[in-house]
Formats: structure tokens, sequence, C-alpha cells
């Protein structure tokens, strides 16, 4: 089959998702075998100026949560952004494959050159057409986040190595 | 047009590399400013058993081409990883991004069932099909080298910040 809307997006999601899990699990063995509070894990950042492990993961769960519902045409559904524990960041990641997963093919697929609007802080929106939202803005922004929560762990000294980062063959 | 093969890749190799030469732009001045040797970057870590900075540029030029060579199942050529100064990765990423687009679409849409077989160090090789190589090995690669090169000089106090990562509009 060729590949699609739906299935460049949809299993990049669930997949990297399922991996932040583990990444999770990871950081809370290494929090016990050290025996310091695993939730200290959500306030660590790169740069003091850069947001912190919690919200690197909110808003990766922001970016695949939003994705979907603006190439489905539907209305992106407003979370809480109340996670305090890493067991709740962990529920959110399931949360958000489970809303991923919640879309048919059919519901996103031919989405190519709908018009996407992002509201900016500034104002005016950012306007897309759906093949450049996805490439240009979904799937970087959400590897971004994914990939700074994942560098912070490693940079914390927990043990995920690049298999984890893949994951799932 | 649907998306296809040729235009999920191409575009964002070519999108994320000239990013890059901006990243690497900002480090260049900033280095300046503080009156420090810019090739100081080449060597920052994460953390001690994670690669170099240089070396995260180099394998995400090496994840673009190889990406570009095995999806249009030519071979991949073997570029050696020689560059010893910030101007040297910033060519490196021209010449990724010149060979990123020395591709015909045409050479790349209709790759989802090729065979792709990656060597690793153990011996057996990865195998995979050109869809799932693409979207759960060479994307995620490329987005994990380099946005851990973007951190590096984030976290290293260069000024770039989303804008300059998620780059050309």
């Amino acid at each position: 089959m060729p590949i699609s809307m739906h299935s460049v997006c949809a299993p990049t999601f669930v997949r990297m998702l399922g991996n932040l899990q583990t990444w999770l699990d990871k950081a809370r063995a290494h929090a016990e075998a050290r025996k310091f509070d695993p939730n200290n894990y959500l306030g660590l950042r790169l740069a003091p100026d850069m947001l912190p492990f919690s919200r690197q993961v909110q808003i990766a769960s922001d970016t695949a949560k939003g994705c979907m519902a603006r190439l489905a045409g539907v209305e992106v559904p407003k979370w809480e952004d109340n996670e305090a524990t890493l067991a709740e960041l962990r529920a959110r990641a399931q949360k958000t494959i489970d809303y991923v997963k919640s879309f048919a093919a059919a519901q996103i697929d031919g989405s190519e050159g709908r018009e996407i609007l992002i509201p900016t802080r500034a104002g005016e929106p950012l306007v897309f057409n759906g093949e450049s939202y996805l490439k240009h803005y979904a799937l970087p922004n959400f590897y971004f986040h994914v990939t700074t929560a994942y560098a912070l762990l490693r940079h914390a000294g927990v043990e995920v190595g690049k298999a984890d980062y893949l994951g799932g063959r």
C-alpha cells in the first residue's frame, strides 16, 4: 500500500509514545535503585530557560493529539496539564496513544491539502496545508520534545540507549 | 498530490539540515562574541558515554544519505568522518543537502515494499521494508541526532530557539 497521511503520523506517535513509557519505567527503576523520589525528574531542564521534563512530555502529547485532530478536521480536545508524578506522565502518554488509535485511517488520509491554522501568541495564526503541517511542524515538534525528554533522562544517568529510543522491533 | 516516500523524506532532510546550518552560524557568532574557539563545540557531550557534537552532526548526515540511497536502491556512498572544525561540519551539512537533492522523486517513490538491510555490529542485519525503514528507523534516527546537536548548543548557551529548530517558513 502506498504511504499515506495516516500511515506517516499515527504509527510514529504510537511507537514513540510507547518508547517514552519504557524510558519512564527505566527512570523510575533508576530512582528506586538510588533511593530518590522519581518525581524529581519532572523539574529537570537542559538549560534554565528551557521547559522542564514534565512539559516536554506534555507538549509531545499535545503535538500528537493536535496533529490527529487537525488533520481529521475535528476539534482538538483540551487536556489539563496537571500531571504531578512520573506515573501520571506515563498515563498521559497512554491516553495519547489511545486517542491516536481512536482515528480510522480514512479520517486522516487525503488531508494533504486541508488548511490548518495554528494559533500563535502574536495573534496571526500560522497557516499550513495538511502535508506541510505534518512534515514541517507536527513531526519535528513531536520529535523535538520526545528527544529532549530522552536527553534529560540520559543526562540524568538513566540507563536508556538507542535501542530504547527506536523501540519496538 | 498524495504524500509519497520521496515527499516525506527529502524535504525533511533538506529543511532540517538547512536549519542545522543556522544553528552552527549562531554557535560561531556566540563563540566570537565570547572570544572562545568555535571548534570547542565539537567535543561537547550531554553525558560522558554519549557521542560528541561532531558525531551527532555526522550521523545525522549519514542517516539522510543512507536513507536516500537505500530507498533508491543505490550504493550508500562512504564519506570520511574527518570534519575537525565547525566550518567543516557546516560544509558536511551542505554536501548532504546536495546529495539529497540529487535524487529525483521517481527514484524514491514506490519504495514502500523494498527490502532494506541495515548491517549491525552483532552480525545479523536489521531487515525492514522501505516504509518501516523510513518511518521507524531513518526519520527517528535523523531527528534524534539533529535534536541532540541542537540540545548541545542550547545547553552551551547558544541563542537558538524553537523558530530556529523548525526553520524556513
